[in-house]
């Protein structure tokens, strides 16, 4: 009998337009071991794209019965199409030991923190916050309608940021990969994730 | 009006012999910027030994007076001479935004938890335990109380290091440096730190 330990789901959200594409697509060539969960689309496969690599392409109704038999961790409808990730492909990678790394609109945050509140929650901000201090404290030439409209936005970002386990900020491609890689490490080295492995070696020879 | 963000307390400790001297040492080359705390101790300097830079050396009655004014984060008598770590020297570096990993034996544990919980600490464990599960689950050619022993052991350290924040194994000194590297990255992006940060930026101009 042998134990193996269970890969962690990593969760990486922020908003739109902060790179989250390109931070994935940068961890991908890094060389990490993060798998990459493939989605579900109801739109037309585009020249090139092939099913089961780029996307999974399925019907309105094959799509709407994988939501109705909870098949998806989350799902949106964007431009009259159907976009999710399905559940069966992440909890199957994860059991084989591999880390997950999933890419979501922060409207998919409560869907996913619900269906697996055990995952990684990593919010990545824009690099406007990183330079709000030197904004703020500045040289004082800005007016006080552009600092507190700065303000309102670093506030609102705020909310959102405050459901998250964690917060990268992506002032440099690299670093906020260096930062997300640091994240799955250090998680995988949380006393409560080795004692389980501990003690369910120790419970083998019983 | 600027806002500087507190550094990290990081406590590395373990059982005796697991090699905490030799991972804090490689860390120190490894160019990293956590600083070391420099210990106080009653015992006499060696050859080439310099007060201030190797230890801070100290009467016993100076010491004791360090005791009684809870100057010390953490002390323990050893073959009749006192070594403890300055609480002033800690706290001030922490201040100046710089993290201080500290390396202390297993007993002094509970003195730091209690004086610093703000602390990450870290639990080094020996790589008999990495080897834990092929030893239990290996050929079955070992004795029942051999396995039995080792058993044991592995129960007692897992007693110890439920404490901890982090479990880092020390299989490899390089691995092991960079897991605490990792995690230190990792504690300074936690969401609750961040938010503290913005807070602070956004009350800068109230």
């Amino acid at each position: 009998m042998t134990f193996k330990e269970k890969g962690l789901l990593i969760v990486l959200s922020g908003p739109s337009g902060v790179g989250k594409g390109t931070v994935c697509k940068a961890l991908r060539q890094s060389g990490t071991n993060l798998q990459y969960s493939i989605s579900v689309t109801t739109r037309a496969p585009r020249e090139g794209e092939i099913d089961g690599i780029h996307y999974y392409f399925k019907s309105r109704d094959e799509f709407q019965h994988m939501i109705r038999e909870k098949k998806l961790l989350e799902w949106a409808e964007y431009v009259g199409n159907y976009y999710g990730t399905p559940i069966d492909y992440v909890r199957q990678t994860l059991d084989e030991g591999k880390d997950v790394i999933l890419e979501i609109e922060v409207q998919g945050f409560f869907q996913v923190k619900e269906r697996f509140p055990e995952g990684i929650f990593i919010f990545l901000a824009p690099p406007s916050l990183q330079e709000l201090k030197k904004r703020i404290t500045g040289r004082g030439t800005e007016t006080a309608e552009l600092i507190q409209n700065r303000l309102t936005v670093a506030k609102s970002e705020i909310d959102l940021m405050k459901h998250y386990d964690y917060v990268v900020e992506n002032d440099e491609v690299h670093a906020a990969c260096e930062r997300i890689e640091s994240i799955v490490t250090a998680e995988h080295c949380k006393r409560e994730r080795i004692i389980e492995k501990y003690k369910k070696l120790s419970e083998v020879d019983k």
